[in-house]
């Protein structure tokens, strides 16, 4: 910004614009998706897509990715997706299904979409596929929406 | 066993010596739970607890403790319960009901209890407290059973 | 209030006496349950035990009770135990693991177990068995409780 | 048949034919189903949509259609889906999101589409509206295939 802007003038911005801000100011904080080396696009809100590669220190005692990091994915992709509105929202409960194992190595991708939103829930559908496009998982998680913005400042 | 260290021998060990020995033989390969700091007690066969805290890394945008790691926790306590009986078995689904946000610090516990167990089939339930005792999660998981050993060799 | 038996003062009733009341004022509302021959105790606040008998109608294509219907008797106890505290309280999810098929003149007997209780959600655990006490399902409801009474008039 | 045909040459049936020959035989034994004027139409192998009124019996306690009901609508959209492959097939579990509720005189329609198939467990989403395209309740159910056909005499 250089001169003539008003910086305390909210910004005009569209829903997909929204939800892009939203996600970079949850990513610059989300050092556990970081750390897991998870990257995250935003479609549209309502919308994510996060990838993870299965990494050793992911490695069950049988010898294969360890369920919780699979679920830890889609729960990230459920948590940009839901958060797109500008308004901080959990997540109220989840379910799973476990249809394959991810090794090793797999380039894992979790796709969610939304599937209902209201004023204070929302339910969101996450599929886990590996890198031959092998479904690995299906999540489907229940929302709950505060009244805090995620934007910090954004409204002031 | 009177004299000698026949090896070839099988040890007579009752149900909760196997799945204790289970559980060792598991945790040896298990770098997921064991680089989270994870620790697990066998309870006897088809009961498990499992004990994290929460660190910087398990953060997420929200300042909370991602939900993944709270299921990861829980799947870990899960996994131990149901592979306590020399057979390998895998998480088929999960449910999990997010009650309180775990937060930086504090010491999680995880224990899991079986409900049923058939001869392929197994329903185990995971109740999350943080070290005030206050409800974090309710999780409920299906387990699979293979015919594969989890005590590599014991059956030789 | 001043003097003799004025039946606008309110009762005295401790919980499960409120519990056992709300159950009276639903059950004599609830078509669907009396319909189906489902019978309802309260164990007091929280708790419930339903039970019911599979009948002709309820026999599905495979020859077996339909799942609904054992689904349909575990939520009424979790309705009734949920519903116990005078506050009206709604379903917003549910799951349940379907262990053993029901078969016509089977005796089924749900009992629902509360797990938590906050201000606004609460989880009632739900057990299905036979006649025989063999485990039929297990189901796990989370409750979302409104600011409307369930005994009409009684805080007039 | 009058002349000519010899019965016992299996049938050259597609993959929509044998589901809609599999729903028919299930449907005309599925009292359930019919009893609470469940109507199906099959969409082929894996797809399914019922539909069903909400009559003065499915009304509960709190005056609004019995979630045991919306479950059982999507729990035989489910069915008819996953039979369709002439293999009898159970359901292991279900969740179940309630969004809205159902009221009397509602004519609710369930969708059900499949998400995996594998050689003994698929995964199906239901999706349940009402006559205004509101969305009701959002169902996924995971199933377990058997062995047993479903059309009695097809494969003698």
């Amino acid at each position: 910004m250089i001169q003539g802007t008003d910086e305390k003038e909210p910004m005009k911005m569209n829903s997909t614009e929204i939800a892009q801000r939203c996600a970079d100011s949850m990513f610059a904080r989300d050092k556990a998706s970081r750390e897991l080396g998870i990257t995250v696009e935003i479609g549209g809100a309502g919308s994510a897509t996060a990838r993870m590669a299965v990494s050793d220190c992911m490695i069950n005692g049988l010898g294969v990715c360890h369920g919780g990091y699979i679920f830890t994915l889609a729960d990230s992709a459920f948590a940009f997706a839901c958060n797109g509105y500008d308004r901080v929202t959990f997540a109220a409960s989840a379910t799973i299904e476990f249809v394959l194992a991810a090794r090793l190595g797999d380039s894992l991708v979790a796709e969610a979409r939304e599937r209902f939103r209201g004023k204070r829930v929302g339910i969101y559908d996450v599929a886990v596929h590996n890198q031959d496009g092998q479904l690995v998982a299906l999540f489907r998680g229940r929302s709950k929406t505060t009244e805090a913005p995620v934007i910090s400042g954004y409204r002031d």
